[in-house]
């Protein structure tokens, strides 16, 4: 039957799927990194052997990374990435006219590099002019930053080796100050059947630096559960307070204006999880 | 690392567990049943080698089944199961005072005795004085029956063996005649990565009989794909316009009057499955 990867998701349960080729396998200075070719799912990255992206589910995590922060701002011009060094997340960021700079801040310069020459549907709008694209620790990056972001947004590997800092209460008061005065950030805040106790802290630590925090949730069938959420602090605006002419038509596969309200809805067992 | 059991959702995808024990296996009349023991999920019901249930995440399946056509209906006295052998479907549907009876309807009696057996906190009210539970054939329940029932679920398997005639069209249209004339019927249809010719013809097929159809999604991490949906027929009601003062409180993990509505907010790709 050939080769399979599998990821165990916990100690206990896991997903499991038939890899084509392998078309690079590198550790780098900061995760280990493989490029391989997924029979169901596509071009694969995987980063200290977790699925990081695929080219067939990809658009979820990435337009509802982007979408929701981005019209919940009224007019965002300087939007900051920490990670997503597969440019996912650039390519939604670059459909909303008003932005002016994308700043991509990944600490792994082998990540982008070989999701331009393996996912280039991912990675293409990285070059972009617009696009500013800084290998660097994201960490160190938003400590030197003050007032300069209208939007950030923590597109980071679950929270070991080199994401451990992104998951800390000092980070997220500093991207308070990194932040404009009526800025907004997100951060991908892993899945409630198996680490809730995360949810439940990362939320409580927004929830004591910004005055507005929400928890949204989207469908990602190669990330644990299938379940994923997103935590968003605002220092002014509302996600669920949009003004209606503020949405115009994008070109997307899973984001919708009314699915943008309708993911702020939890399940009664994630709702319990910040309260 | 011991005894694993793997579902292969696609020929490529698959989720994998591991295995404690082993409770019970036989082939039944009609299908492969294994009920095992897993670390992960708890003990897990298996039907020719696909999952049907676990004790940790049956939640979501059986409250959003149940909950979502019974809050539609003003005043559900008479309903209906065919298949939910296990019973789980049935515990949500006596948390509703106005239910008189609650028949079950499954081919497979050994699926009704191993549940009882291995799934008490699932099967545990299929001695309720409401519940009728009969080992017979659903299609043909449904054949006999006329204007009989205010809700009806379909809580079938894959359409492979058994439940192949609970996909088709005759026997929705069998449905509409066993319903009364306001009734409402939900079917369990599968997921939209892997499946999504199968919910564009069901959701064509209803929608052909009965004047209000709609589909909604639940997050079910041991179902192929993590994202599954429902969908309902109905000759009256509007599973979208239930009466503020209709829902009451209710014992869930999952449902709630807010998440009724959010989950037929569907993401885009699947929303084009429905037109």
């Amino acid at each position: 039957m050939g080769l399979w990867f599998t990821e165990k998701q916990t100690e206990d349960f896991g997903i499991t799927m038939k890899v084509n080729k392998t078309h690079h396998t590198e550790q780098t200075e900061f995760q280990k990194l493989d490029m391989v070719e997924t029979a169901e799912w596509g071009n694969m990255l995987l980063l200290d052997d977790m699925v990081m992206t695929t080219e067939k589910d990809e658009f979820v995590y990435h337009e509802m990374m982007a979408h929701v922060p981005l019209f919940t701002h009224p007019n965002p011009e300087a939007v900051l990435v920490v990670g997503g060094g597969d440019g996912g997340v650039i390519r939604e960021i670059l459909k909303h006219p008003s932005v002016k700079k994308a700043v991509l801040v990944d600490i792994d310069g082998k990540v982008i590099e070989y999701s331009k020459k393996y996912l280039p549907s991912i990675a293409g709008k990285l070059e972009d002019p617009r696009v500013e694209v800084r290998v660097a620790d994201g960490f160190m990056h938003i400590a030197e930053s003050e007032n300069a972001y209208d939007v950030i947004m923590v597109d980071s590997t679950e929270p070991v080796g080199p994401a451990v800092n992104l998951f800390t209460k000092g980070f997220y008061a500093g991207i308070q100050e990194a932040l404009k005065e009526d800025g907004v950030f997100v951060a991908q805040t892993d899945n409630p059947w198996f680490k809730a106790d995360l949810i439940r802290q990362v939320y409580k630590d927004v929830q004591e630096i910004f005055p507005v925090t929400r928890l949204y949730t989207a469908n990602i069938p190669t990330y644990p559960s299938g379940l994923w959420t997103f935590t968003i602090g605002s220092k002014k605006h509302d996600p669920l307070a949009v003004q209606e002419n503020r949405f115009f038509d994008i070109d997307t596969k899973y984001y919708t204006k009314e699915l943008h309200q309708a993911s702020f809805v939890l399940p009664k067992f994630v709702q319990d999880l910040t309260v």
